[in-house]
């Protein structure tokens, strides 16, 4: 195993702190840098909050900043924050008018942020959206149903820009899950990845294997197959997102190619060609598009391809201006 | 060797029709599709033209758009484009104030891009800065003298925004020669690289081994040496750097930590903060700082770090609105 690291013990921490120093513009560790915060709050809008483990990098902190999240929380390698952390982030950035809490569904993060909006909940309102939106996970070994993977970047966009719009809470809650039935997304990865505390490989690919469905935590998906050529791993992958959407093409879409880590531009920018012709093919019509590394399992090498079916309101959301470390327009 | 890639001949090609789909509200391909160029071109303003092999993306055509590049031209992974299709960029984005040639220190892109120039200089104004940022590179096997790396973005984001303000050609020429000496890199490679076309191995490194003072075209480093932690490595880098440049410390810098394709960004930050730490303790001010995959040759594990000392106006220049598909602010 090499990577750019210490320790094992020390390296989120370190991590974090690099983060925020190359955008001190944008962010401020909040006391005790249990989480990473929005550095000018807005007042008056509902706090929108996110977090998970390390190792998924730029998610979330690099999402933290105007017209997206105000405050993330990182617990250590593929694994949840505390409760604490994530208390601490409510109240730093509950400004009066509540907070939504964006939860991926794992069981680990599940517990310790309703944990959270319980201990919280004397003195805050709070309501929770859980991101499900890989596709249908047989076996899922960290959740009960379909795990949360790259398709929270979509879901953190729209609701990040419409608290930022003025959207109450409660209306915020019925827009995340009017959205989550319309968000599918399936991974591939072509090599595993090694955990630094264990030092273990998640799990090994020979030179003529890849596994599709995985998810963002090293553990296997659900086929293990030869590795092919592009054309066919990507209509794999796009078949059974389409298959899994609760409607059938003639819809505006939001098209998504993330890479897992250690896939580079040139790769995904030639993945998403062939799951745009394959999305137009099916007669959607590719109304915005996203290519790049978003959602990381560590290093491994993979992406994986979101298909969201939005509406002009959730489009226009989309274009809203939105300043963050890794997603940057219109600010 | 496992890429997401069809076959070795096509994977240009469609990765470069993926990027122009994924972004074509900023890009589109020019005749024959020898060129990709700002899809709303400024007339008046002098063109800004850069290109080279492909296997370095986002590098050059994600640096198209207002405020940057107005076209890339790109070659075979690893090869420089053709004089033609340089030829092809000159004439579709020359509006009338003359163009402005980025090119990276390499023979073979120095040669054609000479003899494109020369090819279009009964119709056009043509003025060229070689960018030159590696540090003292010995024995390399591709150029006379340093090679253009990683460094290239600060010059090309610098004389974009020069250009877009109305600079004209000379005094254009003038601050990219001015930059030159003060901006240096150095990289480091913790895995070499597959070729698609050889399907070889550029050059191996053991689980213990790493290569340092690396390009960007999988030739090998300076020195092989046993794999350190990152506080080791990222000394290294920097203190060749700062040793490298014209003057210490007391300066504002741009300080950019760039992934060469398999890093991911956690990594990539932890290394930025190391990184900054040091230079800070060698007395600069890191006034500006860029961490990301922007640079990449093919899906290399390593990254690298780049120090520019910049004046205020370049710092100015540095800010201005871009609006690319890989760095995008104020716009």
């Amino acid at each position: 195993m090499k990577k750019f690291m210490n320790t094992a013990e020390s390296m989120v921490a370190e991590s974090l702190d690099g983060f925020v120093r190359a955008h001190e513009e944008l962010v401020v560790f909040s006391a005790e840098r249990k989480c990473v915060r929005r550095k000018d709050l807005a007042r008056g809008k509902v706090a929108v909050i996110s977090g998970g483990g390390a190792g998924h990098e730029p998610m979330h902190v690099g999402f933290v900043g105007r017209g997206m999240l105000d405050a993330a929380c990182t617990g250590h390698v593929f694994t949840s924050p505390t409760p604490d952390q994530i208390v601490n982030a409510i109240e730093e950035t509950d400004t009066g008018a509540g907070c939504l809490l964006i939860v991926k569904n794992y069981d680990g993060d599940v517990m310790n942020f309703e944990m959270a909006a319980e201990m919280a909940a004397g003195t805050h309102r709070i309501e929770t959206i859980i991101v499900r939106d890989d596709i249908d996970t047989d076996g899922a070994t960290r959740s009960h149903g379909r795990r949360g993977v790259s398709g929270t970047v979509v879901i953190e966009k729209l609701l990040g820009a419409a608290a930022e719009s003025g959207m109450g809470l409660g209306e915020l809650k019925l827009l995340g899950e009017a959205l989550s039935p319309r968000i599918r997304t399936m991974g591939v990865a072509l090599r595993g990845v090694t955990v630094p505390d264990t030092q273990r490989i998640t799990f090994s690919l020979a030179d003529g294997e890849m596994e599709l469905g995985v998810g963002i935590h090293g553990e296997p998906g659900h086929m293990r197959e030869a590795f092919t050529p592009a054309d066919d791993i990507v209509a794999r992958l796009c078949e059974n997102v389409i298959a899994d959407l609760p409607s059938q093409g003639r819809q505006n879409a939001l098209l998504f190619v993330n890479g897992l880590g250690g896939t580079p531009p040139a790769e995904l920018y030639l993945a998403y060609g062939i799951a745009r012709r394959l999305c137009e093919a099916a007669d959607f019509r590719i109304a915005r598009s996203l290519v790049g590394t978003y959602v990381t399992s560590l290093d491994m090498a993979g992406l994986s391809v979101t298909l969201a079916l939005l509406d002009e309101r959730e489009l226009k959301l989309w274009d809203d201006p939105v300043a963050t470390a890794a997603l940057r327009w219109g600010a």
